[in-house]
This record gives C-alpha cells, sequence and structure tokens, in this order.
C-alpha cells in the first residue's frame, strides 16, 4: 500500500504516514483486506476504511458537536447569513453504506467503528434500491441510521416501525467526506424512495431559538433523541438532545452499571443540567426533572442487582430477524467481537429467522455478585 | 539518608528501596526536611512522613475499606470468633498528631497526605493536652478527625460542634501503625480528656447486621455520615455509610460539577444502590430515595451554572476563627497547594481573628461559562 498516496487523498494533517497508519488496524472482510483506522487520529475520522485491492476509501463518519445551551449555542455555532435546517436525530445505530468492490461486489454496510455488518448489511440490500443508486453514484456513501425494536445494537421504539428500518441522513464522497447539501440529499432519498429523518424547517441562527425549543418540546414528549441542526450546505452540524433521551440512556447505562455507568454518567447528568438552566422556568419543573433523573438512574440499577441476586442473566437483550444466513453471518460476527451471548428464543416466522438473544454484561454481573457476596470496595 | 534501612523498618513489600522512595517527596516542615509518601505503594500508606533529622517515621492513616451490603458483608469481613465494635464515622478531616521532634519541638498536625497544616497544629494544641499525652506516651501517633462547621476543609455541621473539634479515632504506634484495642483506646481517650466518636456497642459478627442497621437508620434520620466496624483489638476496619451521606456528597460534588463531579458521581450511587437493594423494602421508598438522589444532583448544578450566569463566584466557602497567627499561616499554606482564595469577610472577635473565604473552583466557573457562551462539547 503507498501510504503517502493515501495519507494525502485522506487530507491528513500529519506529513508522517507512519503517524496515522500505526492507528489502522488490518481486518479481512467480504474477501478482501480492509485498513481500519481505530481512533480519530490527524483529522482522519474513526472507523475510515481503505480497501487497497479496488483502491476505494470511505471516510468515517464525522463526530457532531453538541451544544448544551440554545441561546447562545445557536447563533454562535452558525455563520449569522447562513441558513439553519432543523432535521430529527434518530436513536438508531450509525451505518454508512458504500460500493466498496470497484464496480463488483455488493454493497457493504459499515459500523461506525469501520466493521462490516453483515445483518445490516442483508437488510440494507433488502429495504434499500443500493444497485440502482450505486450505479448512479459509485462515488458515493450513503450515511444511515438502522433504527426500531429489532436490531442488534439499538432497541428504541418508534412508531410505525414494526421490525428495523433506515433513514438516510448524508450522502457524502465517500473519499473526502464533502456532503451533499440539505436541499440536494432530501430531494436525492426522495428520487430513490429512502426513508429520511423528518425536517422542521429552515431558519436564520439569531431566531433559531424558539422554533428548535418547540421541537425539542414535542420531541421529548413524544420520548424522541433531538434534533441535528445543519447549515444548508451540509457542512456544518451541532446537535441538540430532549430529556427523555438522557434519562434513557441513563437508565440503559445503570441496567449494566459496571459495563456503561461510570462512562455515561457524567455527560449525561451535564446535558440534563444546562438544559434545565436555560429551559426550567419553575421550581416545580426542576424539582419534576430532578426526579425523572434520579428515577432513571437508581431504579434500574436496583432491578438489576436484584436480578443478580437471584441468579438471572443480565445484559442487552435484542430481537433480530432476517434471512436464516444473515443471522448465522450476525452471530459469528458478534461472537468475533468478544461478546457472550446467551439465547432466550430462537424460531421461524415464515421465510424469516427470529432470535431473542442477550449480549451478557459480564463485567456487571461479576462485580454485582462479588459485592453482594460481601466483596469490599477501596477507594 | 539510609533508604535501606528505612525501607526495613516501614515492611515495605518490596526490596529496592528505590521503587519506594520514588514515590516520595522532599517537603519543609517546621524547620526540619520532611519525605512524604505521596501515594500509598509497596504496602505503605500515603501521607507517611520520614522525619530523618530527628529519625522519626509516621506512618499515614490506611485506606478503610467499605461494605455495599451488611449481610454478608459485616460476617465476611470478621473472622467469625471476634467481638467488633460499632463506632460512628465522622464527617471531618483526617488528621495524625505526632511529636517528630525527637523530645523537642512541638507535636505536629498532619493532614491525610503528609502535609502539615499549621491551622490544625495551632487548634489542636488549643483543644488538646497534647505535651502531657506526649510527654507519656511519645511514640504514637493520635489519630483524630476534625469536626464542624469551622474548619477549612469540611464544613459539615454537628450538634453542640458551634466552631471546630477534635475527635481521636485512633491511637497508634507511629511507626509501625499497629493500632490499641479498641478498649485501651477509649479508655486512654477518658483518661486525657480527648474527644472521641461515638460508641454503640459490640457484637458478635453473625447478629451485627440488626444493630447496624438501626444505628445506621438512627444516624441517617440526623444526616451523619455512618459507621467504623473494628475488630476488638482494632487491627481490622470497614466502613459502612448513610443514604443522606452519599446525598450529601453529590450535593457538594454537583455544586462544582467540573471540579468534584466526575471522580464523586459513580461510586456514591453505587453505594446508594446496593444500600437501596438490601434495605428499602418498599417500591415508596425505593422511589423516595431515587427522587432525593435526583435532587442531590441537579439542583447543585443548576444552581451553581445559574450563579455562573450571574457572574458570582462560585467554590467551597469556608468560615476559620483562631490567633492571628496560625490564620496567617493557613492562607499561605492554602496558596502555597495552588488553591485560589477570594475573601468574603474578615474580622476581630476578642483575641480571635475570624475569616469567611473561597476557594475558587476554577475548572467549574470556566467550564460552565464556556458552555453558556455556547462552547460546543465533543463527545
Amino acid at each position: 500500500m503507498d501510504r503517502d498516496e493515501y495519507l494525502e487523498r485522506l487530507g491528513a494533517t500529519t506529513e508522517e504516514a507512519a503517524d496515522l497508519f500505526e492507528h489502522f488496524e488490518e481486518r479481512s472482510a467480504a474477501g478482501r483486506t480492509h485498513h481500519v483506522l481505530t481512533a480519530t487520529r490527524h483529522g482522519v475520522e474513526r472507523g475510515t476504511v481503505i480497501v487497497e485491492e479496488s483502491d476505494v476509501v470511505v471516510r468515517g463518519y464525522p463526530s457532531v458537536p453538541r451544544i448544551l445551551v440554545l441561546d447562545p449555542g445557536i447563533p454562535s455555532f452558525f455563520e449569522a447569513n447562513e441558513t439553519v435546517a432543523i432535521e430529527e436525530k434518530l436513536d438508531g445505530f450509525n451505518v454508512r453504506i458504500a460500493a466498496v468492490g470497484a464496480g463488483s461486489g455488493k454493497p457493504l454496510a459499515f459500523t461506525r467503528s469501520g466493521y462490516v455488518c453483515p445483518f445490516t448489511t442483508a437488510r440494507a440490500h433488502e429495504r434499500l434500491p443500493l444497485e440502482e443508486f450505486f450505479s448512479s453514484h459509485p462515488e458515493t456513501v450513503l450515511c444511515t441510521e438502522l433504527i426500531g425494536p429489532e436490531t442488534p445494537y439499538t432497541t428504541h421504539d418508534y412508531e410505525g416501525v414494526d421490525t428495523h428500518e433506515f433513514r438516510v441522513i448524508d450522502i457524502r464522497d465517500r473519499e473526502s467526506g464533502a456532503p451533499l447539501s440539505v436541499a440536494d440529499r432530501r430531494s436525492r432519498c426522495e428520487e430513490y424512495g429512502f426513508g429520511q429523518p423528518r425536517h422542521f424547517g429552515r431558519t436564520e441562527p439569531s431566531t433559531a431559538r424558539e422554533t428548535v425549543e418547540e421541537t425539542i418540546d414535542e420531541l421529548d414528549a413524544a420520548g424522541r433523541e433531538g434534533v441535528v441542526l445543519k447549515s444548508a450546505d451540509g457542512q456544518s452540524m451541532v446537535k441538540y438532545t430532549t430529556e427523555s433521551q438522557h434519562h434513557e440512556e441513563l437508565a440503559y447505562a445503570f441496567s449494566l452499571p459496571f459495563d456503561h455507568g461510570r462512562d455515561f454518567v457524567f455527560s449525561r447528568i451535564v446535558r440534563d443540567a444546562f438544559q434545565a438552566a436555560e429551559l426550567d422556568g419553575t421550581d416545580a419543573r426542576l424539582r419534576a426533572r430532578a426526579h425523572a433523573l434520579g428515577e432513571s438512574i437508581l431504579e434500574p440499577m436496583v432491578s438489576t442487582i436484584r436480578d443478580v441476586a437471584d441468579g438471572e442473566t443480565v445484559g442487552e437483550r435484542h430481537t433480530v430477524r432476517g434471512d436464516p444466513d444473515s443471522i448465522d453471518a450476525l452471530l459469528e460476527h458478534l461472537r468475533e467481537q468478544s461478546l457472550t451471548l446467551e439465547f432466550e428464543a430462537d424460531r421461524r416466522e415464515d421465510d424469516e429467522r427470529v432470535v431473542e438473544f442477550v449480549k451478557v454484561a459480564e463485567s456487571s454481573r461479576d462485580r454485582i455478585r462479588y459485592y453482594l457476596d460481601g466483596g469490599t470496595r477501596d477507594e
């Protein structure tokens, strides 16, 4: 591999190829070698994949910064003369879909960290007209969220989504990462019948706060995640989330406290506290949020402690549905990532296999067991 | 300094003096050089001080492990045939007092990390008959908690303590750290008129739970910290704390979220959740704890965010009272530790100087300011 050439094509902020390529890992997928960047480095996104054999680069999806207050968060993030599009942020699994086989070979679905997920790839081919899209736009990457109650990664319920669906959140040049404008992306998605996140309108930065606050109220009441604000050209984006999302994430984290609690807790509290300071107009409103926050932390953790005491399996429960081959490939893929799986159901419905399984949360299970047996904590 | 000799006297678990002594730091105090261990290493406690000039070693106070459940926490920690003493754990500042001047020179008060605190030293000489005690027991260390609303380190209120007082929690051999038995320590404290933590009785490990649970209920209702359980010989000790203490510590941490929030939050939630799982018999009791937990996290943080928005100083407020010289020395001591102080009051009451000051929480002030100005968070 000519590292210097790829270094230049990636536009890395270092001139030493080794500085960047020491963070790449080799993986085999779909019969080819993928070189995958395992962490954001030198201006190149985590999950960036180089497929040397077909000379294809698929850039990682950029990290989206977050504002903690709407005002002056929005006007200070965007240029004063920009138009800002307000779109829904979905609680799903970020998946990039690209045709990396140099014209031949099926498009693949890449996770945020650059793994090819065989299940998601199969589902994408079922649900989206990929051949048609990539024959016209071979050098783009479809950036999507896989949402719904039946995915191997997330389980958030969306009204009208019974199993799982894709929503296209961005269409980008796969190598440079340059996005289509919001308007062009939305019309191209319509052209191909791709599902999209809801669009709540356009606004000037200086007057965005009111619209965003109303949108957030509406999404919060429906238990939905939040919004992404984008400049009309698609280049700048920033996110802002709902109280119900903060609490839902804490409830998830504290249902598996020694796997996720420590990493999740502080950042979600910070989001909630700044939102409260800006938007909770009364002491009663603040008190209600505090109570919901406390419930989201304590009750799932106590429930899990009691489950461990009762000898029950603790972990993330998922249901997946699809053709038997891709379910097999998924389970193998998850095991390769050192996950311990326990199966709770496995059945056929028409031509599909439906599997219910638990990703066992071994750290939580073992630490809770240790403390319940009287183990001490040194602090 | 003959490091090998001190290595042996300290009973370190390494045979290489350099392994231990690379963690020592030289400080000057009371006209002598103190060699201070800055972290627990090789079986030697953090805050251990060697005063080479007078050939004195003062061992650090040991870290006290914590149980998260009473049953089987207590019976699995102690031997079945041991008697367990239940004493109150106080929310104060752990200070060791020792005569390190080889007979001459005043006894000094050492903080947990081995600093000599001039203010605490002066207060200890006022409040405790140190000359009398150390002339009879020169090779011991008095392990104390400095409690009360007027100390430069903690501010927890105790009924009947108007300013600050010492409670002797242990008397140990200063070099080996070997403690007096609980009974001998309590009678020796009585002999010298030293204040002591409350003693709630003795019990067998197998039947301790009931007494400890009742004691914890009583302490919790009074807003006090918890208990330390000690084997009768004083060798083994373990702690357990109240719900009100968990929440009070969270309220403190989240009043200064970017100084203490991240470090404090997870461990206090863990304590509260295991206590809830064992002791909260009803859903209503658990729900009430969850609400109190949420209030302790969210409301102080929102209050601090609003204070920063209003341009008010945020930090730990303390009042100290004492002779003018030791107040001067204290303020210099705090500044040497890179604390930024702001003064809110400074007056004379009789012969004493009374100073109210704030240890400015610069990280919280600056991070909150940044986010309130619209700064983004990359996660």
